[in-house]
């Protein structure tokens, strides 16, 4: 039978075969507990006002909120009705959010209520939406007396939820996410039908982060980054429950959502889990429901996976993507004959990148085009094609290049067994004496050290070799670390040629919108680049 | 990006990041033991052979052979150069397998040795070939000296190995099977590339069979058999091993090959199961590595259920499809909440026939196309429809109905969650007193008799009744059951008027080639119908 992969269908299956499976949304009030049959009601109604509000298909909607369930109703019905579901993320700065605006043409916004002085802010830039929704209770602002202000569940109360889903062609574009920018101009990402329900099984798979209807699911990876990683498409494709945490993701406030949904399953990036392995570490506390953590969006560092390995029992799964992958495109899923492996041994396996599952493929490849050995040691330029991976950016022109693969500016290896190592970012390497350094490898002997919470890594220029790296360190509170003794610990685990040429005691790291360390930032104050 | 959903893409990604993943196949020589890399290198070179045998895209390419690698490897190739690989089933008699290789206008045919006096009794029939490939060593059979008769390896070893997969459009169709043919002439029903990845994906989903890398599937569903239920596919998909049993299906056969290669999947009918059963039952033998068994094409026994669980700790996932649904298109998935259950009650649980997954939707309709209520109790037609259902039929007018409703010719009800339970093929449905009696549900009452290993419940006719219900038993060996206890025992279980009018006991029932009760057959032995 010919029918489209739609993401309104996914959402129609979770609310006919699993409509009594909870979605749990965190809110100021406490938490609002609704199910998939609600959901998909409620998402009904959104697209109804929204059609109601002049949308067409194809006009972009952006959104600016937090991980709530208005949020996700939003993220269904705007793709369902045709339209372009865009996310904004509320980290951004001014400027760069007016740019992507600009750049979207977005037709109208939901908000939170919290957002709404970025809205002001924003108008005072020039940038004027048709109307502006704001996700929230009835009666709780004054919102609703500004013209073209609407608020939510006023506007959902007064449909009739007559609305079928449309059925549209599954290549029609469903969802847009602009780059976070670190190297340049943010860019525009756009994700279809087909993309994305391709992407949320693969995300479902035992081997991507294993969905069932058995499975609660707790995103603390946002919804306004890169499809949250495929939790809700996931989630809806096999009935999951849902928890969304709203903005609260500090240690405290998490641990007390975990453990009162019952959550099996979350994925966010390390920062996250470093606050929530900290409180349960200072608390004393135990992890009694989680099974599988997925960490990304930057290295997993060493003491993560101990810690929640090792000590809670629960298993990491780190993995590789960009907002340019959907954004899975690879993961630390095991292989068989790993019964027999010591924890510390899976432990050092559990630094790598992963592996890609069906759907994409990638390459490392040198400055010739020509693949490198997968030998695990000989690094070259990472490339990813797959069907959720896009080649061209929004309103940039198509390179129709024949080979498909998509430069991602990383530098990697592969081992014997396919895993990918990330090396660097091309833009972070330290050439030093036409050898390239390796930041990141840096950075992770270097947290190794028991007296730094935060490393990072850069080139410096020098007259001699070109470039050398120079080490930036957070220390833990309190301590006071000595420069030589951390000096010797990176001498007995790296290159001699590799250690740092200074390094600089700092109280914190500057981080960019998305929660990775700003390299960019960095260098401009250390090194005037 | 776009990218068709190909055949050739799975076998591609398994090749490329699970290369050294094992392919063991039984044979008359003891275990071939290879690999995915050396599969798809294989697969290639029948990829050339067949396109230098005329082969062109469309033409059918039929099979006529068990589970082996050799069979697994022409599954790939035959798609993989655009043509249908058209599995023939060699229980199948003549004359069903003359008029179904007629209908399929087959160009040329895969065989197992053991299969080539078919062939020559269809030549008897006046099927000729143009060209009969024997999958088998080389020189070990004289069918190399008949004009057209090729030996598979021979045909290999000629080949370099150069071919590259083309890219073709996901939506040609890949893979033909005619149904067993029980109610008529058998149909053809035609599986396209898109239908079979994304069938394949649904059923390694954790709700499906479950396929990861560190699987090890022993697809006992034949390949001949409406995609082997996905197996060869969603092993490929994932990199998980493959363990291909030959015709090698007695308890023993069985147990040693599930012990010796450490199989944790595996699915097939209850007649295999049962037999497996009564082997370990008899030498007092444990399963070590089996974690999952997928029981399917019939009703799943009680005592299947509650051996496999409850004595050797292996669960038990009975489905629900057939031909037209590629075939998996429901399975016993648990839901949450179930923690509490006793095994009892998840045993009795287990009888039903599960829900779908997402990309297949059911409906129980009465005769006026209206739902009945998901009540577990209301019955009515079962309809499904979906991305890997078929909507028409080899050389059939699609019938464009708008709907897409699949009408499957079984009575079913849907409880409360959503879970389906079969309560009857229309057409063994007993109408007594205008009135439905199911005769699946005397046989699961029967079947609890400790006296009984087999039974089946046909209609008779009736003056006063119209129909009322024949029940044929087959004893344990040695045992007299006693017609009257027997009658008592459903008594106790039943409706009084649903009880048999007649119980005979016979020595075994007939079967059809797909292994299932045959009906039709005991129908016109019995009743005259």
């Amino acid at each position: 039978m010919a029918q489209p992969l739609l993401i309104s269908a996914l959402l129609r299956h979770a609310a006919r075969w699993h409509g009594e499976t909870e979605i749990i949304s965190r809110t100021r009030m406490g938490c609002t507990r609704l199910d998939w049959r609600r959901v998909e009601r409620r998402a009904r109604c959104l697209g109804e006002a929204l059609l109601q509000l002049g949308v067409h298909s194809g006009d972009r909607v952006a959104t600016l909120g937090w991980n709530h369930h208005r949020h996700l109703e939003a993220y269904f019905a705007i793709p369902g009705i045709g339209a372009i579901c865009h996310t904004l993320n509320p980290r951004l700065n001014l400027e760069q959010l007016a740019f992507i605006i600009r750049e979207a043409k977005d037709v109208g916004l939901l908000v939170d209520t919290d957002c709404l002085p970025l809205v002001a802010s924003l108008q005072g830039l020039g940038i004027e939406f048709s109307w502006v929704i704001v996700m929230d209770e009835q009666g709780g602002e004054d919102e609703q007396e500004k013209p073209g202000f609407y608020n939510y569940e006023t506007l959902l109360a007064a449909q009739p939820a007559t609305l079928v889903w449309p059925e549209i062609s599954e290549e029609c574009a469903a969802g847009l996410c602009f780059t976070s920018g670190t190297t340049g101009d943010p860019k525009g990402v756009l994700y279809s039908h087909r993309s994305i329900v391709l992407h949320a099984m693969s995300v479902a798979l035992p081997d991507g982060l294993g969905f069932s209807a058995c499975t609660v699911a707790l995103p603390v990876v946002p919804l306004f980054h890169a499809n949250a990683w495929g939790f809700p498409h996931a989630a809806a494709l096999v009935g999951a429950k849902l928890v969304l945490p709203g903005p609260w993701l500090d240690g405290a406030s998490l641990y007390a959502l975990l453990e009162q949904e019952h959550v099996t399953l979350s994925a966010g990036v390390p920062t996250v889990w470093k606050n929530l392995m900290d409180h349960l570490q200072r608390e004393d506390l135990r992890l009694h429901h989680l099974q599988l953590l997925g960490v990304g969006g930057a290295p997993c560092p060493d003491s993560l996976i101990r810690y929640f390995e090792g000590v809670q029992g629960v298993s990491v799964r780190p993995g590789w993507g960009m907002t340019e992958t959907s954004p899975v495109a690879a993961l630390m899923s095991p292989k068989p004959n790993r019964e027999h492996w010591s924890s510390e041994a899976r432990w050092n396996w559990l630094s790598k990148a992963g592996r890609p599952p069906y759907g994409v493929d990638f390459r490392v490849v040198d400055e010739h085009q020509k693949e490198v050995s997968w030998d695990g040691c000989s690094s070259g330029y990472l490339e990813v094609r797959g069907h959720w991976v896009c080649r061209s950016y929004w309103h940039e022109e198509s390179e129709k290049d024949e080979s498909q693969w998509l430069v991602t500016g990383d530098v990697a290896t592969i081992d014997e067994e396919g895993y990918l190592q990330i090396t660097d970012r091309v833009k972070d390497l330290i050439k030093s004496g036409g050898e390239w350094i390796s930041s990141v490898q840096i950075e992770r002997v270097a947290l190794r050290c028991p007296e730094l919470v935060e490393v990072a890594v850069i080139a410096i220029p020098d007259v001699q070799w070109g470039e050398r790296p120079l080490l930036l360190a957070v220390p833990r509170p309190g301590v006071q670390p000595d420069a030589q003794a951390l000096l010797q610990y990176l001498a007995q685990h790296l290159p001699r040629w590799w250690l740092p040429e200074r390094l600089e005691i700092v109280h914190s790291l500057p981080l960019t919108s998305v929660g990775k360390v700003d390299k960019k930032r960095l260098r401009s104050i250390f090194s005037g680049q």
